[in-house]
């Protein structure tokens, strides 16, 4: 009922139940295709598991409702999978894996997709931001601290603080899609047994067939790889919270220096006609002020038993899908925020009740715009 | 693909799309009955609207992808229930309210359903914990402290605590329930303006229409309603993961005094045929250690700005709905736990390393049932 | 270095070391007069060790530094005192208790007197807020949603609101204080062994030396008592956020409806000396925005191994303390920032831009007046 | 009461009152310097103001408890050091800098110490599970996932995995110490006014005078750093919290397979002298579980409002120096842990029930230890 306000953008279509389903597929596609290089199953046993691969082909509400068995929905999945094949051929599906190799590789694929769309998003505020630091060098506002008016600053500045902080957050994103999403392979407890001793290299081949990064060791209870991504995605939240907070401030009835224009309809009240709401900014801030809680149930659940916790690993699955869509959501409205964003620099000199120069701003947007550039680059 | 892990039981039911969608619609239900007593509109008008309040006759899928517009999906949900009835009892339909009073009082009726399917199954928990606790007064096992023995102790003493925790967490749903779900209803800024100085009249009367507790004052930005029911959720939550830890614990391959017993392929492994795994336990606690950081959000969002929140309320949405159905599905998987609990009292006697006697374990036993009745009754 | 900020009021003082260890000693001392009437112990001996058990004769910090070896203050704290009795009266100190005993009802009885002076502020600022409501009943001002003005409503309205939250705030935390603080007494693995068979008739009179609930059981590892005591901490704390939020947002220099009188120097900037900050009010959030976080650090320990947990229990100490120290401050803050606030009616009317009648706010005052009254009462 | 337990080790004394007030006296003595080759004031005043921020001249309860009056240390700071130095050259202490400019630099000093304490232990406790990797390459036991034996593994790869994830944690904060803890200044709203056009010469200088990374633009409501920090401590935290789990587990009485051994009294319980806990472990964990809340709370601190916050920069001074200090501890308990750790190979095959080969555990130590070399090197 709320997936239009908190789960907007095309992050949400890389989380949903089909995207999860085809991971999978694709983690058992390409363990046989890795299987294949590595000698360990012959080509054409590859070739026909990787054909049937199809998330099309299964029926995912079937295998999501006999999850409940054993707690994944990898048996059901398998059983689905190994029935489309002649026996000899499913023999040869997810051999040496288990069950949290399957669903970990998944949730960084699922991760490496959300990051794409989100990186998206998030780039395409910060163009905007970018071009409002250029263009409003000479826009004279009030600088607020502790919500009242200090010193002027430019509303160039304030914009290039918005860049500036989108711009690190999806530095961090890239790095932590570029290092630290992983493949998962160690079969039932992080040996690598029953692959006739080719486990490393079938490791190797699979990162590369899957475009992830290949870890010294199964991570099966080594979290780290999952608290870093949930902090990449929390910082990225909080980062639209700020600039969808200081547009919701600047566009008070009171303040009026800034309005989200609007297709007909957009910002409507139920029970006041004439009111007009910054929806993109107070869509955006609802979904950051979702991370947090988050973020933490996903630091929480680092320490993990032995060689496969006993609930902590399960308990990651839904916050992590959640906080994908809610950081998706989060920058899809901030986009949609920035892009409609109308100033009025007028409003801005008539709202200074203060003095005073505006010491280097221009000096540091340039700054600010050079390093944007040289990300960009 | 999770939801028969995370989402288990009949709380799932109460708290999706169609359940959102028909709170809606009965709170416009009953605010016309309400208006009807009241004499703000017209008899016939409160029926007609009445009837038309059926979730099955709407689009809900139109209805929350029209959504984003506002940020709320109360508008397109009252454009589509005006244009199944005629123009002038349209006009009588959510007169004088305003978004937040329907989607505050839909999700108290979500919760006040939620928490009975909840109750039920934490009801049935708590009465096998007392039946094991009656039944094992005899069956001395070790009692660990930081898992290690310490002093014997009965294992009817530990499914008393058990119990104890459970009873504790119904007791404060069911207050919750009885003195802390109330209906919203306070127009656009919290003034009941618009119903003709009956304001105050139409909430009592829509409290009892649907059953909700009847506030002094709108609540639109008063936001302890939200935090107390969060709160004793986050409370049963944390119940369920007690007893489920403590299950795993004991079911360990070397300590072995307890097993979930299972129908055929439940807590079978993808990798290890011989292995049998705990696992409404598991998932028990799985979902348990989802519900802090959802307890940490509701509680976050309680500062809202003057008369709506630009960003809080709208936060609170999906973390309530995931907190309702986190604690339910705990809650259903330790049912499940619990009544196919086996335990082995020759194991927990050979077992035991450490000497004592049994101290007043009997007379706390009789004390635990006896307040356990006393809340039955 | 940030404690006059975040560690504001009568409630650090209640929570600091020295309290602690009078809060461990009340424990022993209790223990050894309820054994005196249960007939376990002497009384001559009773007398002694609760004569013996005064903080200022025991040097706090050694025996803090000591804690490190056993993981508790309790045992360094019990050789301290032993060593300053006679050795038949030292072997009838902490007879039949645990270090877990100790610690727990220690921190029930700091949390009873800090509750007391929490209360004390959120009393003064609820009495506040109904002056206000009183007083400014034809204060007609803007009502503010999504922080765009949206209709008219009293000034006496707000203020009704943000008594309300105090109110439901206050009745809360006495409900807690009343029914769920309780003695923790149950010996090594909770069987209240080593106590001759009186272990139950000792676990009662503890009960009542103390102040505290009697609980049916020990609740050693069924912590839903400080569950409930932190969310009931939480919701003070989102509820002075939230008119703290209020004030700010008032307080704007575009808008200036509010302000904080202050003594000299109170709101100064280091930077920029025409400025004057609406200190009270962002201090006040600031302690309330920690709160959330702890809440979920204490509903995350819930889950506690077997009799005695390895670390989730440890693990309360500190934020419990801490949660306790933010919801005075931000309380204590509060307090002041209503008590010093002054209202400006006049702009109030300038500032308003919407048309519109106050509709029931009167009576919805009433209402919330009689309320508060009752609570009072 | 419990700093023994929850503030262990050497972060503890670069995080305390005294640390902070150096911290902060160190800015404003930069900023002197700094100044000084920008020319912007003289070198002997430079000088002069070097040689007066010395901590232990100032009276630091004083300060703090002035703090109250306006919401920062600062002006009392400020206020204290001027006194000691003549009027022309007190004039040139804090030029051109706001409050923000020497908290939040101080925060990063603070951090950058305590980092390098951290980082000891960190990589005292990867050097032990690196010893414990390469020795029990040959020591088998089992694989246990969701506390089921499963199949062998060798008790190498076990320590393998807890220094991969140590290791992580290690890479993790030398990098956040390295790009992310960055200088402050911008002066009252982020400009750099008040410098006469060399703001941001003064800005490099300082940055090279604190050895702290320099800024493009100042970040005072831009706080993707103070986010990053923490998460970089909540990993860490969340690692040893693995190790530490796992350890408890081993040593469990009916396990054996671990134990930490101890100077004399340690591990001592109150009430049970025959049995000896798994201190270290426990404290460790309990230190890390009270990681993800304030994790959470600085992430939920990054919106702030324009260019100070009204309470959110407040929010964050308690948790990161708390933050800080219970990963420090957290640390620091986990290198004792495993510093006495004694591992009994003879009880790990007793208590084998599963068969198979060990698979790649020699290869993936190998790796493993190849990546651990590479780090140190």
């Amino acid at each position: 009922m709320f997936d239009a306000i908190v789960a907007r953008g095309r992050v949400h279509d890389e989380v949903d139940d089909a995207a999860w389903l085809q991971a999978m597929l694709d983690f058992e596609a390409g363990l046989a295709r890795a299987q294949d290089v590595a000698g360990v199953i012959r080509a054409e046993h590859a070739e026909r598991i990787s054909e049937a691969c199809r998330a099309e082909r299964l029926d995912a509400a079937a295998i999501a409702a006999a999850a409940a068995e054993t707690g994944t929905p990898v048996v059901p999945l398998l059983a689905a999978l190994r029935a489309q094949l002649p026996e000899e051929v499913a023999a040869d599906v997810h051999r040496g894996a288990t069950s949290q190799d399957v669903v970990d590789s998944a949730a960084m694929l699922i991760a490496a997709r959300a990051l794409e769309a989100l990186g998206d998003d998030l780039e395409a505020a910060s163009a905007v931001a970018a071009g409002l630091a250029e263009e409003h060098r000479a826009t004279v506002m009030a600088g607020r601290t502790l919500l009242q008016q200090a010193v002027p600053i430019s509303f160039g500045l304030k914009a290039a603080g918005w860049m500036s902080g989108l711009d690190q957050s999806i530095h961090r994103l890239a790095r932590v899609r570029a290092e630290r999403l992983a493949v998962q392979l160690g079969g039932a407890a992080g040996t690598l047994a029953g692959l006739g001793g080719r486990g490393v290299v079938v490791l190797s081949e699979l990162a590369r067939e899957l475009q992830l990064a290949e870890p010294a060791l199964p991570w099966h209870t080594t979290r780290n790889r999952t608290a870093e991504l949930a902090g990449a995605l929390g910082q990225a939240s909080g980062t639209a919270g700020k600039i969808a907070l200081d547009v919701q401030l600047l566009a008070q009835t009171e303040v009026g220096e800034a309005r989200e224009a609007g297709p007909a309809g957009r910002g409507a009240s139920s029970a006041m006609p004439h009111k007009r709401n910054p929806v993109a900014a107070v869509c955006a801030l609802a979904c950051a002020r979702q991370a947090p809680g988050l973020v933490a149930t996903l630091y929480a659940a680092m320490p993990q038993e032995h060689e496969r916790a006993a609930g902590a690993w399960h308990a990651e699955w839904q916050p992590l899908t959640e906080l994908l869509q809610v950081t998706g959501s989060a920058a899809a409205w901030l986009r949609d925020c920035l892009e409609r964003l109308e100033i009025d620099p007028e409003r801005m000199r008539a709202n200074l009740t203060v003095e005073g120069d505006l010491g280097c701003a221009d000096e540091l947007i340039d700054r600010a715009l050079l390093a944007h550039a040289g990300r960009a680059a």
